[in-house]
Order: C-alpha cells, then structure tokens, then sequence
C-alpha cells in the first residue's frame, strides 16, 4: 500500500520564512479497467483496492450486481512493452451468461475520477436501469445520527490525514456503524471501491444502508448510489440541480450541507424519523 | 444564464428545528461535444460559457490553439428526437488545415467533469504535446502577490455565493489582474472554459500568466495548464503525486494550499520572486 502516499520534497512559504522539507502527497495514477479483456475505461485513480474498483465500477454501469457475477479478477502481466506489471490494469472475467458490455456502451464507456456518466454517448442514456428500486426501503434515521456521519468518516480517513489530499466514500449501517471506508483522489472512485467492496462481498442490493461521501454530491454519485440499492446519500457539500432530480425520480434521500447539527434534505424526507422534526 | 443556477424546494435542519424553504442549487447538465459533427466527449458541466468549454476542451487535447483554427461553434438544433434544441450539444467547425481528432483517439476521448486525461486509450499516451514549452518562460511572482489570489477569486465568484457548490478558474496577470473567471461543478470544465476564452481571444500561449483554481491539482489540471502555455498554477488545495511529477517534467511552477500567506511550492520556485526567501 506504499503506492497511496508519494514523497516528494516541496518548498514551504509560512508569513514570509521559506524552507524546503518532505511533503506526502496522495498518489495518482491511471488505470485502465477491462471485462473480459477488453478495455472500457481509463480513470485517474489513487492505488489501492483497485479489485473493489472495478467491480464497482461495471456494477455503477449496471454490467453486474452479484459476487457471483465475477469469475475472476486479475491484474494484466504485459502492460508495458517489456511486458512487466504496472499493476495499472485490472480486468474482470465475467461468470458465463453475464452479457459483457456490448460495442456501443463500451464506446461511450469512459470515464474519469470523477465520473460514472461520462462516456454515454447519448444525452438520452443518461439513466442507467437498476435491478432494484430504493423507492421503498425502510430506512429511517434521525438527524442526530446523521449529524455524527460526518466524524465518523474524517476520524476514519487514514491517508487524508498525512495528505490533505483525499476524497471519502464511508457506508453506514442504519445504526451508524462504519460498514466500509474507500479513500481517492476522485470522488466516484472512492464510491466505486465501496461500492465494489460491497459488491464481491454479495451485499448488494445495500438496502437500509447509508453513504456518506466527503465532497459534493453530482449526479453520477446519485446514480452510483441507486445502482448499488442504497437509499440515502449525504454529502458534505452542495449537490447539483441534477443530482437532486434524479434522487427525486429515484425515491433516494439526499442530504447536502451536512455539517455539525445541521443539514439540508433535498429528497426523501420522510426518511428522516420524526422527533424534533415537524 | 438563467440554467447556471436551478431552484429546488429544501428541509433545512438547524439544531433540531426545521423548516422547508427554496434552495438554489448549482445547475449540472450534460453537454456533448463535437469536432466537425463528429461526437467526442459527453460532459456534465454547469451550462453557459459553452462554447468556451468546447473550445478549451480541444485546446487540452491538442487539436487546435489559435482563434484561427475554428471554423465556427455552434448548438445543434435536432438534438432531441423531436428535432428540438436542448443547449447541450456543441458542434466546432474546424479551419480547413486543422487535423481532426482521429478515430482511435476519438475513440478514447471520452471525459467528464474532472478529466481531461480519461479517454486516452493507452496508458502510454498520458502526455500529450503541447505545441510550445512553459519551461522558458521568464514569469516571476511575489508569494506576497500568490497570497493575494484566492481572495480575488472568491470576490469575483457570483454563482458559489448562491449556491455552495462551484468550482472557480481564474487567469491571472503577472501582476496579479484577474483577466477570466470561470466557474462550473467540474474543476476541469471551469479549467477548460477559462483557457476555451483565452483560445477563441487569441490569447494562447498564455505567456507570463497564472492560473489558479479553486479545488485541487490533478495531473489533468497541469495537462491542460502547459496545453494552454501557462507558466504557473495555484491551488487552494492538495497537489496529487502525478499532479507534481507532470509539472517537473514540463517546468511549470505548482503551488499548493495557497491560504492566508502560506504556500507550498512544489516545483518551479525560481519563479517566486526573492524577497523573503532564500
């Protein structure tokens, strides 16, 4: 796990006094996610739990949802001329009778550390369909609980803390509990490794489960979340006008500026339980 | 531009109490760009500034740089099934001379709101070439003047005041004028409007200027940054470690966690004007 953090040596400014000392930085790299051997997408990734990654990747695109689903993944010897390891390229053998990705998706298959959308080559296949509806999950939290998310998940980040650097996708019980943490400089892909975690695990889909994320909530962390069964999205930050239209389609609760004791719900407000709320 | 920003009613929750009321909202939509009719890139940005975005995006990815190279840009009416206009599909005329993207790379072009790099197919061809070097270039800045920008951003940032959730791009002068401002959901696409204005102004290279974005430093920021000829990018935040290598190999200078009056310059320092230093 050495490749999360990279040393490098940086010149500190602090009120006019200069000096140069060793900084770490979060780790960036490609890496390039295959099905079956064929290439789908190039993503700018911190390295690091990259199986979960991929795995939560094509289940993000809706290509699978159960452990079962995977025969194998691997990363690919041969990726450089020399045909070292990189370990730069994950591919993901497919169980027979999963349809991999056909041409056209895998056309407008590529996306980024920030990104499950991207890649649709029409604006019309925007909406990917999940096998599950999160409409009429159960869950029900109280603010008081949600409020406590965002601790819970920083006091959990271990590479932010020497980085500053790193994005969190944190997956909680309905009580609160931590069920699993992925860290990456992109957002989405924080939420595919938990997501993908999830998924080689058989959780999905992740009913009565909720996803705390570091940043700001888009659309496609919205559509990662109803892809992986979850019902409620809370981010720290502001989510977009689209993100909140498709929680809305989607019968997800999306929380946004969830910071201290307070919070903004944009969706799915019943979910909240009653007690101080009116 | 009354689509940069979207209304949406909100349960706002402060210690306990709550109330609905309406919210603005940053506004996220899909825009799909094409060279010569031909579809590259699916995007979710904020609209407006579109067509600086769609030229910027092909400045990043080295097809053109001079105002010359466009033909023209325009929004493709026949984007809906109905024939209609949604605002989301951007065309780019090429100059007769200008090479367009070819099939493999446009194969791998696909992007998102935070990538520039994605979609190049192979790992190998990570760095693409710029048509001038940023290693020459004679900028040199006080950290006085650094410590300066993120203030003039903010100030000039309308959208982020309303709605929280805005990245900011802003091309400076070496003597620290505020020359665009650019804001968007995606860091990348505020990068890519920025430089898109500066292209179709006949501004590249951007000899002797600063850029300073909002977020993070990505690789894809520093990419676009040497695309467009800038010599230095500032950062409110944390460098990524291919972020920092990207800009000592092509001798640009990247400063990081630019706040109050400290800085960390991770390559390039001979450009900040001795003073204090040493």
């Amino acid at each position: 796990m050495g490749r999360v953090t990279a040393r490098r040596r940086v010149l500190r400014i602090r009120d006019g006094a200069s000096s140069y000392r060793p900084d770490t930085l979060a780790a960036e790299e490609p890496m390039e996610i295959r099905a079956g051997g064929r290439p789908l997408t190039v993503t700018m990734r911190t390295p690091g739990d990259d199986f979960d990654l991929a795995a939560g990747f094509l289940a993000g695109e809706g290509v699978l949802h159960r452990a079962g689903q995977i025969a194998g993944i691997r990363y690919c010897a041969g990726a450089t001329a020399e045909g070292g390891n990189t370990y730069n390229v994950v591919d993901v053998a497919l169980a027979p009778g999963v349809t991999p990705p056909d041409a056209s998706l895998e056309r407008n298959f590529y996306t980024t550390s920030a990104c499950g959308l991207c890649g649709k080559a029409s604006l019309d296949a925007v909406r990917t369909t999940a096998p599950w509806s999160v409409a009429e999950d159960g869950l029900r939290v109280g603010p008081d609980l949600l409020a406590e998310l965002p601790r819970r998940l920083r006091a959990a980040q271990r590479v932010f803390d020497t980085t500053g650097g790193l994005h969190a996708a944190g997956l909680f019980s309905a009580g609160g509990d931590l069920l699993c943490l992925r860290e990456d400089v992109g957002r989405h892909n924080a939420v595919d490794k938990a997501v993908g975690h999830a998924v080689r695990e058989g959780l999905l889909p992740l009913r009565g489960t909720v996803l705390m994320v570091s940043g700001r909530a888009s659309f496609e962390l919205v559509q990662k979340a109803v892809m992986a069964g979850i019902p409620l999205l809370a981010a720290v930050s502001a989510p977009s006008s689209l993100a909140v239209d498709l929680a809305a389609e989607s019968g997800l609760t999306l929380v946004g500026f969830l910071r201290g004791s307070s919070m903004n719900v944009y969706t799915g407000a019943e979910r909240l339980r009653a007690g101080p709320l009116r």
